[in-house]
């Protein structure tokens, strides 16, 4: 990951700010691999949460949105294999029950223990497995354990996506750290983009909540690999405070930890990107001189979610017909006739009109594992990045090739 | 075509209804086959149109939208192989001419001819071709011609695609006829579905006006092979008045050639979407229940636009949890508690539920050439149907194998 100067990277994941221990165990839900992690603070912290807009809500999400409103919590544990979206009273009472054997375990409050899910729509937790998963993860805790718990959360996830970076405050050193897990909806109906961060800044619940959502805004919900949004999504930040240093609202260290806490949701956000299914590439869409900030990353996201333009990316197929007509089509009224379009370093289009541009040296540019497609306008000051993938043969096979 | 009783099914496509003729040659702007047509009626008719909602507006589409508000043409020409999109001042320049070509050589007011455009965008018209097209396509004009024009249009279109029907009102018989091109965009850069519809019915331009935007708003408008809107999407309307039968607002006899519009315009747009790029097979997605008409069209749309839906399509593989994902994605409010749903004539889901059913005897029903979706809420009234293709290895493999 590149950082810019005012941050370190540094290694442990969600453990690497003081004051949390994890661990991720196997317990059967999934073939293979771990399936259950566990995430304690030493403390009770401060916590925000970001949460998916579908109407089909899983019971996890109601849960645990519920229970980030209070501003407070201590634990987190996640299964993976089993989404408990669609799954009705029965589910709920299955997800309370997670809490409540977390609670028994680690002898915290059962109102301060979060929950998520991810894995398969439609089918009940195995509690029992469940059950006995809490129990390893807990007995297994570590601040050390930030890579198994990254581990833990993983579908169909090729790889885990974890960082951490230091902040040099003017009162020392605070620390964030983050995991997530595969984009969109997966095959077969593995569900969830799951985020969870942590920080030992000491921070109010409101200037937390504010802080994530803005971070969440311009990197989480700026990525897209198919433009399925899930029952599942769920971004967590826990500030365990343990660092001593206290964010004040309007202060350089508050704004410094915002730009960190933007950098960590930016890098998970492109890793998952670039392990969406099937993808071979990670593409950058930046649209600037839209009316405004919604309207350029509307015209991004058309752009984006466009299976034209993605089956083009993989092709290295440099056609930016299709570009400018996603753009037109995305609800946003601009002046054609002023449009400038580069694709892969190449300027393609001006003034609307397509430039006569070497084919085959832009061919030659697309294929690399990071394409940028610039689109500007010049009908205000809006802009907006927004990053997917490309849309390739293994997109369909991972996705039509289950056997039932 | 499967016709309701009051209508009886004819052939001759555009040249089906009295005073039209019609032809389709090749000038050279594709690599064989015809390549423009040309459609010319006895006596200036009454013409109504509807066009793309794109920003990004072909050349053809600003000209033709200006002239058919005036609600009088007597020609139609229509070329495939170059869109005449992004092309500015000198593409609007040669649009300009490809009408006073036909009315050179066809003695028509140049104000009375409507152009349209399909194929690559971004390249100016190869004129002197186009040219010689339309005096050749003057020449050969037939009222047999409506099959030679439906093959003029095609792009990457597999077949042609026309019809015609007959309807018995008070007055005698009325005649429609229809033909139209290919989905969405097309491979490499083939743009715009297209849609020329003829009657020989006498009807003022505004009531036509009103029963094409209908018909189109619940067909046309309700196909997606991939959610691309094209620069170029067209459909216009002409009425002859030939048959001598005169529709007044408020007759049973509007009424019936309202319902006979709208069946013409359903087998077109869903003879589209079968021919959808790669496509297997035709999916038809009802939603019932919904707040409003325009919100049971909205989730219909999400379903049908969902590359995990249509890939499960595909793959003949009963997933229902991404059916109800993608239903709550849409933007709509509604109760997910409620919510039924059918794959294939199979049950798979009640009060927002999966129901245990059976996996390889769905996987069975859904191999067939015709899939239905049914989503029924409890939120109110509204229903809506959208028509969609199933997305396949081919797909991925026509947009991305171009070779530059």
């Amino acid at each position: 990951m590149q950082l810019s100067v005012e941050t370190v990277a540094t290694t442990g994941g969600i453990t690497a700010p003081q004051g949390f221990r994890a661990a991720g165990v196997a317990c059967g839900l999934k073939k293979e691999g771990r399936d259950l992690m566990l995430l304690v603070a030493d403390r009770v912290c401060a916590v925000a949460g970001v949460f998916t807009t579908s109407v089909v809500k899983a019971a996890p999400v109601i849960f645990s949105c519920k229970r980030a409103k209070a501003g407070r919590a201590q634990a987190v544990v996640i299964n993976s294999g089993v989404a408990n979206a669609c799954t009705g009273d029965e589910g709920m009472r299955l997800c309370e029950q997670m809490a409540s054997d977390v609670a028994e375990a680690t002898g915290l409050a059962d109102d301060l223990v979060l929950v998520c899910s991810t894995g398969v729509i439609g089918r009940q937790l195995p509690m029992e497995k469940i059950s006995t998963g809490i129990t390893m993860a807990a007995g297994a805790l570590s601040s050390r354990g930030g890579h198994d718990a990254a581990l833990a959360i993983m579908t169909t996830d090729t790889r885990p996506k974890e960082i951490a970076l230091e902040l040099e405050t003017e009162g020392g050193i605070v620390r964030i750290g983050g995991m997530a897990k595969g984009s969109g909806m997966i095959a077969p109906n593995m569900a969830t983009m799951l985020g969870v961060l942590t920080t030992d800044a000491q921070v109010d619940p409101n200037t937390l909540h504010v802080a994530l959502s803005n971070a969440v805004d311009c990197t989480f919900n700026r990525i897209t690999v198919d433009g399925d949004t899930s029952t599942n999504d769920t971004v967590l930040m826990l500030a365990s405070g343990m660092s001593g240093i206290r964010l004040e609202q309007g202060t350089q260290d508050l704004a410094l930890f915002e730009r960190g806490l933007y950098q960590v949701a930016e890098a998970l956000s492109k890793a998952i990107v670039r392990d969406g299914e099937g993808a071979t590439k990670l593409v950058e869409i930046r649209v600037q001189g839209a009316p405004d900030d919604a309207a350029a990353a509307a015209i991004a996201r058309t752009i984006a979610n466009s299976p034209l333009v993605k089956t083009m990316l993989f092709g290295n197929d440099p056609n930016p017909g299709r570009i400018l007509a996603a753009a037109g089509r995305a609800g946003v009224a601009f002046n054609p006739n002023t449009v400038d379009l580069d694709l892969a370093g190449i300027p393609v289009a001006r003034n609307g009109q397509f430039l006569p541009f070497d084919k085959p040296a832009a061919s030659a540019a697309m294929k690399t594992d990071e394409v940028l497609i610039e689109l500007t306008l010049a009908d205000g000051k809006g802009e907006a990045t927004v990053w997917t993938c490309d849309f390739s043969y293994d997109y369909v096979r991972i996705n039509a090739d289950y056997t039932t």
